[in-house]
């Protein structure tokens, strides 16, 4: 989905560090950025990755996401990756026969959230494509973050697991909700013209014999007007309909060579 | 992430049908379809894809997803495509000059949802990698959807805003926020057994000389159990603690040759 729009300044706000532990691909580093982008995450954390850094197919798959490769720190070892922070969650879609707390995404960011805006920093752990974390890497976090995701297919790549981590801690924050445009619809017309247009329409009707018999007429015009309120049309498009009604209309009053007959069921009987 | 439990039986609940409308690159057509069966989605339609199907490229990105490739649809238009759904949205990133409402991921997520558990179908719009949903394929959907992301970053993969909506969609059910596992922690042992850990602790310290005034020790001592009753320590680990106080403890009892000095500090003292 294109829509970027670089006339907007980059929100850097603290946020959690994002440590990929020997990442093996560089598009998964690029596209991990990317997300982190998306959802104004900046510090991400390399710990010996194995095509070294800088990594030009990370930069590809990155798209632009520029902000963050350019702040990419690289460890010898998660030690060193996690030294200033003080809360550290593993993220790992397997169970580890370990005593530690098990969080979901909403109450990791939320907890991630509260003590970020104590002033502390936070990081997210997340492991190897083939075989994620090694225990003894869950074994330094507070505690494991995983994934709802159907148990029958829970292989989650690296790039989507930092994408989901990052959606979640953007909800987390005020503007986290906001929607990057909300234009949406205009305002319903005041009922006023709405009802102008019934009226007009039922008035041509009246003319055209589509009110078989005048008992027919009321239930008729229910119908047709419940289905034309639900629409909730705007002052101009009321203005379009009635000029739809009126150039039907008209055809009728003055004959016009190149007139054609209506399409079956278009004059709305049922 | 690892993790996937082939034991478990695939949940082909009702989904939203995920319509990629003229995809490029296989790639993203395998990424999205594994996204889908990550969260249960397997109804996935294919518009006129450039590079025809099947589509090796998207084999291999699916990571064996094959439930949801093996039941792909392909589609002339857009509007056959769509044919048998009652409510569609259109996915996009970019503000339309539309008279369409727009919604977030959960509010569009619910109503998804009601309308499934009302036995209709219904669909999610996701446009090319290039340039997204034209504006008269918009105008086919009943809303907008759009993903809150950074303003100045806000261009998703295909691939992921499907992750997205797929994640959100999830949600919405009701095992959407079970995660796969959640061993945990083991229950913290019953306090009985903590005090019998301080008071053996304690014991010991009375005789090393920790306490270096009587009138110290009480607030030594709250100080010590503070510290350690924040671990919650479980049974084992309690038992396993004062064994470690024990041998330590022992070392004073009978001099042993390769004995070495506490470091530093290890006495805990402050």
């Amino acid at each position: 989905m294109a829509g970027t729009d670089s006339s907007q300044p980059l929100s850097l706000a603290p946020s959690p560090a994002i440590i990929l532990v020997e990442p093996q691909l560089g598009e998964n580093i690029g596209a991990a950025a990317r997300a982190m982008a998306n959802f104004g995450l900046a510090d991400m954390r390399l710990v010996r990755p194995r095509d070294g850094w800088p990594n030009e197919k990370a930069v590809a798959a990155a798209s632009r996401a520029d902000h963050v490769l350019e702040r990419v720190k690289v460890f010898g070892s998660l030690e060193a990756a996690i030294a200033d922070l003080t809360l550290v969650y593993a993220t790992t879609a397997r169970s580890r026969d370990m005593q530690k707390e098990v969080l979901g995404p909403e109450e990791a960011s939320a907890n991630m959230a509260s003590h970020i805006a104590a002033q502390k920093s936070v990081g997210l752990l997340f492991g190897r494509e083939r075989w994620g974390l090694l225990n003894d890497e869950v074994a330094l976090a507070d505690a494991i973050v995983t994934l709802p995701v159907e148990p029958a297919f829970a292989s989650l790549n690296i790039a989507q697991a930092v994408l989901l981590m990052s959606y979640e801690w953007r909800r987390t924050r005020e503007e986290g909700r906001a929607l990057p445009f909300t234009d949406g619809l205009d305002e319903a017309a005041p009922r006023e013209q709405l009802v102008g247009l019934f009226e007009h329409l039922e008035g041509v009707l009246d003319h055209t014999g589509f009110f078989t018999t005048p008992d027919k007429r009321p239930s008729m015009v229910n119908n047709l007007r419940t289905a034309l309120t639900r629409g909730r049309f705007t002052a101009q498009e009321i203005r379009t309909l009635r000029g739809v009604i009126s150039s039907i209309d008209r055809r009728h009053e003055r004959p016009n060579p190149n007139r054609q007959k209506p399409a079956d069921g278009a004059d709305g009987k049922d």
